[in-house]
């Protein structure tokens, strides 16, 4: 019996994707400690995570791969040989990207693509089939056990009506009219993987990739799913951040944030309308964590020169007892594809690990990875992860 | 029957007992909101705390008082007229400190005192008997029902024995054979409280304030006692920002804290003796939180232009998947005695309750208040204030 | 025979002109040390300044007066007696304000006035008019020497053709015809002041306040004008700081600067086309200083909470020997008004200095006071200082 | 006619050398452009500078040589094949190193050094004359036509008597004695470089390196001489920021500096005496530029997490108008050998210049590249580049 494990990206040619392979043959290779991958914390030593070299990737691109060597010198962890090594492996499974959906993706992803990289059909229910035929050709060429399907993709504008899938019926609904414009393309890998007996994981903000019906899918076919957005950089010191205030009942007047950043993700957050999309889903803790709302903003700027070192300024205005006004600032200066790559491959190992529990529909318990966490009202960074920490008490 | 409660200050004149002083005043007339007061948030709103309004505050120092009318003026939180009020309030009760001890306090702290304020005898059983009377003298002239005393003074040098006081029979023994050296002042005022059955809080860092054989004596007198060294800047920032860390499985490489600070507090830190104590103290909790210790580092400058202003520049050096390193920095700017005030009301509310209830020995639901909580290894701050709010619901 | 000197200001009910006042008054009382003042530095010894104790103030507002008992609260450098004093001094002075003008100011302005606060004329010669008559008024009743007139008032949006007014002709004909589009106030005050024999500051960016025409006028009337838009915070630091990168011929790859403010000016220049009149102001000098214009942003935010306590992060991204990346970032915390106020008392001496020796036209050697010095092209601070001190050794 | 340029390093297998080799390697191949390098700026295209492709190195240390491969990979400007030709020509100077002197070095640089790797003799006559035989050795073998010699060792502890070298006769009298105590490693370097007829550069903070003694010995030896401490960063910002203060007539309160670094340098300056000689270099530019003294502090700490990556934070408080206290805090995250070794190249462009010009004696108008320029009392950057400017544009 195969015990392989399937991880497909949406997106499988960014940098992010390229980051998580390169970490996973690395660390299979014994390369680098696991730093930053909570699944291997010392916390977790009693949970039986699917090994990290049991997985095999694949996905979906808009446009033709080109980074991997590029990422290894930045990166600039092995010595030449390994490095060629590894990005030959990387080679060799960009190689295989499949073309990817562009319906409805708005101007700024849109002029990434390369015409080659496209599905050209424009009818929902033939782009659902085809995800689905690629994910089915995908297991069946790798002898696939457990399949995992991941939305690393840049982030889409914002749908013009949230509510528009917001059951099976009203999803069934959209396929059926061809309602092209209730969806953008993450709900096309949403809804194929969910089908295809995949769990699926939204760690993009985009919000057409995570939905009430979605969900209510997911309970159908049995399927766990998971997001949204990706708690690295700025948001995750926030919501460490924040419940201090909160413990200590000083009263938090302004909190400014401001994030430049020189990637792809930067590239295209800078078009208003995707940047609108990351923004409120960043912008989503402090009312919950405060219990009010205190004057905030979250700007994100792009930087070229920063490339993926992503940058951010916080400046906290607070006033406590007598009146007396103080302030906290922090910069963060982290490397945005490095923080995130760990947690692509935490996500996936819980993932499998509901697949083989037989649990379904949204995982709360992974809410401490998510800036937008799906029906999860808490976001103070230690009481999510004690929700972690209490569902993998169980397991044990 | 009486419902006033007595609050003596270890140190009387100083910045942080005026402002405590100044802000129960400013309280009981509503003139300000209670933020920074833990006590007064919504979230302890079924606890029944005294009111502050109730409060009788006296106490001793090695000098005279004259900061009231500075630190209102510094504060700005009142119009003129009252102003004068508060200040002429305060006047009062500091015209009535009694005199304090020096005995082997060290150089820094001795070098601030005056002759007129400072208790003669060398003996340390008749200092005890003297502070024993002074707390005698204060419940009696203003019918006093329940008592805490709370060392709000300078950092004394460290213990050259901290094992010294061990046991209670340890602590007969030292003032039998009257070992000075043994001791600093914060022990004589300790023990002096606790026999009389007050309260008592170390909300300094000075080592012979709280030990083991203090907490033996206060479960004997059946008091409750908190300590050591109210946190209330960097370490309390630290304490919030560690855990994560912790919780993504980030190696943190090194913390570098940086202090600096201009008031009194700061002055007689800037003696290495003293200094040493206070560093102890605030480097605790890394180990603690991250099961590691990485290069770490404590310093605290005299800046005298700063004032009350205390602010500290901490750099966070940090490796992450890949080994890709990346940093943090936070620059705290606070009022250092508008932080620590309201945790001293707060701290005196518990220790009143836990008298009520008949509570003694070592409080260490008030964990969340120290840097050096007594025999509690949990320093995230999260988890610290959780044992609070576990300690208040079992109340209702 | 009188030593008057008369100082008008544009927005004499704003934040500026009251601490500029507030100055005045405590230099002349001998309440506080002149520091801040370029001119009471002890390198222009030898020049002689008008008196500050000789300044008499007045001017317009398209409001009411009521800051200045809430500036001298903030302030908080004289007791309660000396606040009281000077507050009726200013409350004197701001009683006697003359109507603006809100002539094509633009919403962000227009929503800021009261009616009784207006001049009703719609032609621009009769608002000409009813400005020189103020000034006239206000010079008898004072029996005053020499006058300035200095804009302190909020940033207008641009206009919509800046070389509307590029000669005295282009001037005559636009208020001939009428055209009310081709100004803004600022061009009423600065035609008005210039026409009845004043030097004339554009202490703002507003465009219509300093123009090619205008100096022609000056020329002609033999007065001096100066501006436009003091140098005061973030760009006084960059342009101290560019000229670093510039000798040590480090390329600057981006540099981004975000300010956050609370006071009216902020909340004025959170309207798009008035901040953007001030961006452009900003953004000058990088590509004159470092003779390449790198990536760079100047982002202006309303933060109440903040007041007039100005915030600005910049961050510099640079590239040295061998490709390496390196960075600064610098906070700057500045008290805006406690900042300019200085500057205006300077500007206003060097315009009695100009005055009195018969100089006409633009003061270049003023440049180091200003964002953008009317046809100078030097932005390095000490470059320009060196025009400054230049100007005065001449004087000696 | 040779036209070879000699470099001779006191520090050979350091990381200063090193970059200063791989860099002038890939100024020559063309590999990256001389960014950071003061004599490549288009404001001296009139001046005939050396090739650095003419320059030839050497030099001694008491270590082996190892780093080469490391740093190039840190620095990772240069592709595999590249890097790799790079490493083994440096390999090739790095071989050839002559053994270092460890007279007086104190106990932080003796514990560096190996014993294979040191001049034996305790006569510092044979000392000088050994040094002086591996200049001329080094000379002849490449037949070199001018030779500057450049301590970049690591910092030595203060001189005990910083007058004992203030003539030529003092110097001869010390020789003559063998008076070590009252030299260290530095002085015997100059010594021999001066009377070869080398130029000599005092990169260090080092006080032996350059004395009033070791000038009249440039004279009579008719070469020019150079130092002490290149300025590369906290203190180049210091020097482009103080002036602005003084500029504006701004009170700077207090100005705190930290600087954490992770180099040999780092390591070294760690130990108390080292570290005084270094700060006591860096201290000195305050009070030259504002006039007065502020409260100010410059500490160096060690934080080998950080290689070469060094990180200062500092603090300005400043007052201003109105007794109004304000702040700028600055954080230069910069690489250390990167933007120093550019410098060193630039040092030796202008001694060659010098040495071909017949200059002899301090060479005042490289001020600006220097902590502490020899009997240079200006301080502020760019009044310092001015000299430079002035310089240059008397050779055209």
């Amino acid at each position: 019996m195969s015990n392989k494990y399937g991880v497909m990206f949406v997106g499988l040619c960014g940098h992010l994707s390229t980051t998580t392979m390169i970490g996973a043959i690395a660390l299979s290779k014994g390369l680098c400690p696991p730093t930053g991958m909570v699944s291997a914390s010392d916390l977790f030593n009693n949970v039986s995570f699917a090994d990290i070299s049991d997985f095999y990737f694949g996905g979906w691109d808009i446009r033709s791969c080109s980074e991997s060597r590029l990422i290894m010198r930045d990166t600039n962890f092995a010595d030449h040989d390994q490095t060629e090594k590894i990005a030959q492996t990387i080679d060799g499974i960009q190689s295989l990207t499949f073309p990817g959906i562009l319906l409805n993706a708005g101007d700024a992803i849109s002029s990434l693509s390369e015409p080659d990289h496209i599905v050209t059909s424009n009818s929902i229910s033939s782009m659902i089939d085809r995800i689905q035929a690629d994910i089915s050709t995908f297991k069946e060429d790798n002898h696939i056990k457990k399949m995992v399907v991941i939305n690393l993709a840049s982030t889409e504008p914002p749908l013009i009506d949230t509510d528009a899938a917001s059951s099976i019926d009203a999803i069934e609904n959209i396929i059926k009219k061809n309602n092209t414009h209730s969806i953008r393309p993450s709900f096309i890998y949403a809804y194929a993987a969910i089908t295809s007996g995949c769990a699926y994981i939204n760690f993009t903000p985009s919000e057409a990739g995570l939905s009430r019906g979605l969900v209510d899918l997911a309970h159908k076919h049995h399927v766990p799913v998971m997001g949204s957005d990706g708690k690295t950089g700025e948001t995750l010191v926030k919501s460490a951040l924040a419940p201090m205030f909160a413990m200590r009942n000083l009263e938090v007047m302004s909190w400014e944030g401001y994030n430049i950043l020189g990637n792809m993700d930067g590239k295209v957050l800078q078009n208003e309308e995707n940047g609108a999309t990351k923004i409120k889903s960043k912008d989503r803790l402090l009312p919950h964590i405060l219990g009010y709302s205190p004057h905030s903003r979250v700007s994100i700027d792009y930087v070229p020169s920063l490339g993926d070192r992503k940058t951010a300024w916080d400046f906290i205005h607070f006033q406590g007892f007598l009146n007396t006004k103080m302030n906290l600032q922090f910069t963060w200066q982290g490397c945005d594809s490095a923080l995130a790559a760990p947690l692509v491959l935490d996500l996936s190992r819980f993932a499998f690990l509901a697949l083989e529990r037989g649990e379904s529909g949204a995982m709360h318990h992974t809410a401490s990875f998510f800036k937008s966490p799906w029906q999860v009202n808490e976001h103070s960074l230690e009481k999510q992860f004690r929700m972690l920490e209490a569902y993998c008490e169980k397991l044990v």
